[in-house]
């Protein structure tokens, strides 16, 4: 279960019961978006786990998998008619991050996980967009606690001297 | 649970053991577009049920809809993003039609129901098209029992009436 | 009329009066759409027949073809303005599947399929997704003959295998 | 068939075997977009017939009412999956021009009338646009037929006085 | 600022310096959606503050009431261009819900709120679901305090009873 | 030519030749939006004239009511295909803001005028936003006139003034 | 003036006051589709000519081709907002066919040209569908004059023939 | 701060204290069309600035550049929900010109920046349309100093010509 060295050769991927954030794929084909959650969960140095379950296809190992957590925060990750951030949310009363996978269309995704009925909540966050959902979801955990919210200042400054780096380097020196 | 009055008067509904195909709502709020199948399939004399239950607030409910009943064929109608034909799909074997409910945006309904991904199958109708999942279902029990090809007949044979004597209208006598 | 070799080789392409599915393209340019579904059709050994046949060119060829055929499901494949389904509906009293295929809206092949007008009803599956198409055959044929249910059965186990398979992957051995 | 005093009084509506203009219907409830073309035809003059033909549900009356007119331009009018207009063009060499009609997504006339494949073509006007259909139908007869041009131009003359007309209105006098 | 009797006669709204989730939005008409959070809020006994402010006409106000909360989510509901949510979230690391308002376009303060950039998150809910944005609020609560979870816990059950008994109610009794 | 008494009672409709801002709109049923851009200019106290000329019924005209003005700033009202922004900014190389009218589709008026060609610039407020049209005209008179930024901040003021006065109606007094 | 051999060879270019069809681009870039209308042109041995001319840069140039041309149907190719070929309507009173060219949104060019207003009619072939902007063409000429009908005829089976070798060649011989 | 070598070996970009117009990217991805709006103020000789700063990641930055800027027109170029331009109008009276750069969606960009809510305007021109926003800029400038009128003017022969060209070049010498 020592899947970290694989991903990024991060630290933070611990097993399925002691993690923070759990990562859930509908396919395989979503690394590369689940990747850039955990690059920032690996920065940010927040034990998850991740892991991949279809909404329709593996209904029992989703409940399995989101039931057997410690996670404080889900975030699922889905093209397509993207029904798993919404089953997920159904598992667990903790909440959930849904990211839409682009594809052929990009707006069937983004409504799929926007657009859930009145009761059941999910947050969507942008196309494409594990970066994002990995720092809402550490956000959320520094509602709590308070070594997140410097990790996200840290965060922060360091994408604060990028943009104006780049300023820099366009006007020349 | 002779709710079959209380629909439309028909004589068709029957229990959930009995019936040939079995309507399914997300919501209370789906029932004008249920009505549209359970008017075709009344004139077609076709045994149905229908039930009420939400993909994600009573997964259970869905599961327990699904798998308890005999229907050939599903009808699941639902809006905004609408998983509840997915989840149906994903406990049976059995052909499951979805029904895109229309709203703010009736693209969510749509997108939802027709980009399923690969390995679970749902068979979209147009917006709000009840009366079109009904004769599609219909359609799938002609495969087997040919009193409904009869059914069928009889019933394109009124509307291609209805259509000519509204071109008559049209030009006067 | 062997063109089952041509296509992928498999045993199941029969004549068009043996058929128990006919698969339909309305251009050549849909094959690799339709190669999805024939795989499918193949590996749950289904009896299929495939021509090209277009609802403006050749109007009358798919009149003959759906009126000379023996299936008791068609799945009518096209892109833009995707007239060849609701066409091939207006020939038989069988279940039709629609398959729209991609180009530069996408939307176009959609709606044109999804939202047929009351009275001849067409079921949509997703954009490209024609191994959709042919599984929601299967379960079709699979109303009326059992030894479908098992080769379901099957297919659907192999998937679960891959997508639990793809999971074990991702967090390494 | 004095249809024409039932729909506005004019003289124009003749015969199906007379007409120069032909106008097909999907449904009855185009008749109000219907009524926008009929009332231009009217107003320059132009005899022409109308009336109501489903592509899917009364194919063999669309091939009928098509092949059996003299009309030198068709106009067909349809909402949803609009397949109507594709329809005609493929039972006719005559110019066919499309009109969607409006409902709940709108996309899906529109679409679905301009959108055709290669070969078979349509020249698609607005949506519920029967004005400018009837003015496009004129202006094909106008290629041929100079007191058509003289009719376009009086025409075109009224409408820019009601311009300026509601101009100096605004400003008041 | 006794204001809780004003929107609803509740109990829960406090101060802004005492509120566990603060609502923002962008325009007064923004009210009616708002209220379904409100509503939420009370039933599950937060805290709450809510406040108008526009990311555009008052910014300082928006950093002034963001900056002195002590809230621990934020909701921003907007319309049309919506860039409420992104603003709130720029200045503060606590999370941010969004709820896009509908209008004529719908698709416009959807994609604003869901299409943020890469670095400042905003988890969107869908169209008008203030209710969803409140449920998310209390999940992001629950995950440090218990008492959250059993509040929840009695939502879901409600609703679940209340899905029951509308299928009940519609095969009567 | 007093019409602005007929508009709103203002002071500020002059004479096509003394107007700094000049307001077009492609047809009588805009006016409502029209509306809106008088009401700020007269508030503003910017002179303007107002007229209605169609980009394709009376292109003349409106090349005449171009070229004829002394405005410095153009706002050009269309809804549907909405050529006249682009047509009026193709007759003078004063700056040109584009309003696009709602309607059935919304998308057709705000693309026509948002997707100008490279070479003939036309900046676009949004939906039926002639307030911001005119305030936009405003801030272009106020980068060489001086009382045009005092008028512009007073407008701001009360903007302000009257988001904070309904922030502070809605928590009660 | 030999433009002719240029484009592709044929015979059919002739001079602008000798043609039957004028193709007009708004741009350099629209050729690759103006070259499917050439190509079908020249095969019914339809005599036209090609020019540019933008709505905007060149509005003169327009005018000047537009009224000088002996030309019987024009056909307008435009991209992104296409203004053109409704500038081109206002100038002639022949028909006008607009053809949309696809770019980055594609929805722009569509409803430029499909959403003309009231009065200045445009029949708008799909995306890129230079060939069926040329039948289209075709076909008006045909209603005054019988060879080119003969020549329709002619392509047409020529189509056939190539959609049922198509046919024969999928499944093999 | 000679960045202007470095951009195009222009001589026209100055110091944010000199320029007339500014030009604002939100990353330093948006730097290709910025290059299209450098290019234009470059031939036009008009001074400009140019920077770096997000609305949501340096909100201090953005407000400082603006109101330490001498510019007369600002250009603020966004992709995704382009928050950009509106925050940029938020801080100045002078008018701002939003640039939409084009990505998945694209409708994101272009909405977020066009449907401004009433009271902050900000004209959009087209998807990556650099160059006509810059043109825009200089038509702002225009409207008090007649040197940029004849630049303008200039610029339209060249721009002509170039179609008339590429016309003559079509047709062949």
């Amino acid at each position: 279960m020592s899947g970290e060295e694989k991903l990024s050769g991060g630290k933070h991927l611990v097993g399925i019961n002691e993690c923070k954030v759990h990562i859930m794929m509908g396919s395989g084909s979503d690394l590369p978006v689940a990747k850039k959650a955990v690059s920032i969960l690996e920065e940010l140095k927040v034990p998850y786990s991740i892991t991949i379950a279809s909404a329709h296809r593996t209904p029992a190992l989703v409940e399995q998998n989101v039931k057997g957590s410690t996670a404080k925060v889900f975030i699922a990750i889905a093209g397509l008619s993207a029904a798993l951030p919404g089953v997920v949310a159904s598992h667990t009363f903790m909440p959930v991050i849904g990211v839409p996978v682009s594809g052929k269309l990009n707006l069937d995704s983004i409504l799929s996980i926007v657009q859930m009925p009145p009761g059941i909540p999910v947050g969507s966050v942008g196309l494409d967009r594990g970066e994002n959902a990995a720092l809402l979801a550490v956000r959320i955990l520094a509602t709590s606690e308070i070594s997140y919210l410097h990790a996200l200042e840290g965060h922060l400054s360091r994408m604060r001297e990028k943009v104006i780096r780049s300023g820099v380097e366009l006007v020349g020196e």
